[in-house]
């Protein structure tokens, strides 16, 4: 068990044929079960959904990303507004992440693309330079010069005011080599240590520190980064950076971490939300999840459901032009319970706005009651079954 | 009192000082109130809101267009889905056109900015041909030549399965002589008959059917096609076409119109949403109003508010950057009563989706409570105090 003031992690239960647990995360807003997922609320927004649509599609906890917030509106409006918590009506757990992965992101053309392997078209590179003080970039927003240094991180990240908070790293592109690699994260490592010392500083029981397992693709790089965290005083652990070019590497790159990182803290996989993926990462022992995808893919009228192929419903498909049925009959939703797949391929051919709130509150529903299924299987030994339920094409 | 099997209007009670009324408008989905509002759901949604939504916003009728939805999804797959009530889960009142708004307003550049008064920008022009037949136009999605004749306008709008429902008519542009608008007001007379025929032929009391008033800014016309309404089995009136440059001749055209339509039948005032145009539209008589504006001001960041100047508060000012109050701090909906000016402005500036939502949420509460307040003040003979509280700057 950890414990940080009001914070605390308890592992409730175990797999028996994995390390798949469960456990129950506290933090001044309360409690939530894991393992979970995050929904992404980049800019202190989840696209589409509101608040109360969040909490009735059964969500307990979201994240939003510093380095978006930080530029617009910037952390002093935030913070005066009440933090995020007050900012956009949510009351219930947060985490921001370090604003790194994005500044690294679009630093280097596409490490959005580049850690999960794939290399995407050429976008404007805004990175300026990374030294040890920290990372100098441009603005998406209007191009003007900006600083992030560990502690400015820290300091942004206070103003936000999430519940969980995460250190500053650099977030190395899939391709740079090991002598890269390791240079990048022991640099990543002595962020860790400015963060701890100012999050020290300031703890005021308000907020719990995450440290991020780097290392790319090279196990002991993997292994040194995870004993890392663990002999320092982060509440939580996340693991970071290149997980490689597909499902199985990424399964490999958290294996790697997974014997080494502290066995009673929380553990978070960050920008990981298939549903495939998930499985795998539960049974490596990630606690949550978090990623864009069950929002970006309603914008494009994909539909998470429960045992179909490759995951989701294209709701543009020509078979589903008359089509009476709801998305899932199974699902309870409102979206659901009151539309057919007929007028949501309609919404979405006509780019009608509601599409994107009803199929998102759909996705959502679908990850909570996934990561609920997957909690019960847990206890129940049941893990392959409800794996084979929800992904019926897995090998 | 008028009745037609299932509807019925009656009025409920009449301003002292001007021709303003209250009444009660049933239809096979429910009754509502009048002095009434119409929400548009152009393509069977109203952008960015649920029915859920529209619901506790305290709506109880919409409309939805009968232009876009026969090009878009198509009347047979709305009438397959159970019509639009089941189509798009509004199960209250609802009204369609008759199509020929936009048709005439895209074929003929642009008759939506014409009609008002307003010269806009070149649009590509869509319009074929008008014969006594009916329109002969290309579709705005692909280009494909497409024909509606009243009675086409009847079969689709039976198939759309709307309560309310609008003879075809030609809407003439604002700047046609006299002699057209003499010529295509007796041919939209002509069609008028050719609609009530095919009504009646398949009349089965689940629609009534409204007929227009055409006739431009010439008071003779207005007059002339009045009467036609008024001496035809009509269930409502409708007033469209040209209503000349700004709010005064609105108010003229109107004005020609009142004496000679049918005292007791609902008139309906089509495209009109502004403030202050109901208000002067309520004391001519008007029932009933549609405009797309609620939404689509929204969308542009504005939001409507009881006494600001110029009736509405733009969330783009700087002034608003951390602004904590609520839009209206009297305002009882979700978004007043959840979200700072400076959380919206940040969501509108950031073109965050949620922004269409939340303001429109909020727009559409003031509508509401503008024609609920509207209704209680014509029965307490308050309407110019009324009007006061909620355009102070107006003469």
């Amino acid at each position: 068990m950890a414990e940080a003031g009001a914070f605390a992690f308890e592992v409730t239960g175990r797999d028996p044929a994995s390390h798949a647990r469960t456990g129950r995360l506290t933090t001044p807003h309360g409690a939530i079960e894991t393992p979970a997922f995050l929904f992404c609320g980049t800019k202190a927004s989840v696209k589409g959904v509101s608040p109360a649509d969040l909490r009735a599609a059964g969500t307990d906890i979201i994240l939003a990303n510093t380095y978006h917030l930080m530029i617009q509106p910037g952390a002093d409006i935030v913070a005066a507004l009440g933090g995020l918590h007050g900012f956009m009506g949510w009351d219930g757990p947060m985490l921001t992440d370090s604003g790194g992965f994005q500044i690294f992101s679009m630093g280097h053309g596409s490490v959005a693309d580049e850690v999960k392997g794939r290399r995407g078209q050429e976008r404007p590179q805004t990175l300026i330079r990374i030294t040890e003080d920290g990372a100098t970039f441009k603005s998406y927003l209007d191009g003007r010069q900006l600083f992030l240094s560990p502690e400015g991180s820290m300091e942004i990240q206070r103003k936000l005011g999430a519940d969980l908070i995460v250190q500053l790293d650099e977030c190395t592109p899939f391709h740079v080599d090991r002598d890269y690699t390791a240079r990048s994260m022991a640099m990543s490592m002595r962020w860790g240590d400015r963060c701890l010392a100012d999050f020290a500083r300031h703890d005021d029981g308000r907020q719990a520190l995450y440290g991020i397992i780097q290392g790319g693709v090279y196990p002991e790089l993997r292994q040194e980064c995870s004993e890392y965290t663990r002999d320092r005083a982060f509440f939580g652990t996340a693991v970071g950076g290149s997980l490689g070019a597909d499902k199985d590497q990424m399964r490999e790159v958290v294996g790697y971490c997974m014997p080494h990182w502290h066995p009673d803290r929380p553990v978070h996989l960050l920008g990981i939300g298939g549903i495939g993926d998930i499985f795998a990462g539960v049974r490596l022992g990630i606690d949550s999840f978090d990623c864009v995808s069950p929002t970006r893919v309603a914008r494009h009228g994909w539909a998470l459901v429960r045992g179909a192929p490759g995951e989701r419903m294209n709701l543009r498909n020509a078979r589903y032009r008359e089509d009476p049925e709801p998305i899932d009959p199974a699902c309870p939703c409102y979206t659901c319970r009151t539309f057919s797949r007929a007028y949501l391929q309609h919404l979405v051919r006509a780019k009608e706005p509601l599409a994107l709130n009803l199929v998102s509150v759909h996705n959502i529903v679908t990850m909570n009651r996934l990561m609920r299924e997957i909690r019960e299987a847990i206890g129940g030994g049941t893990l392959d079954a409800l794996e084979r339920a929800w992904i019926p094409d897995t090998e």
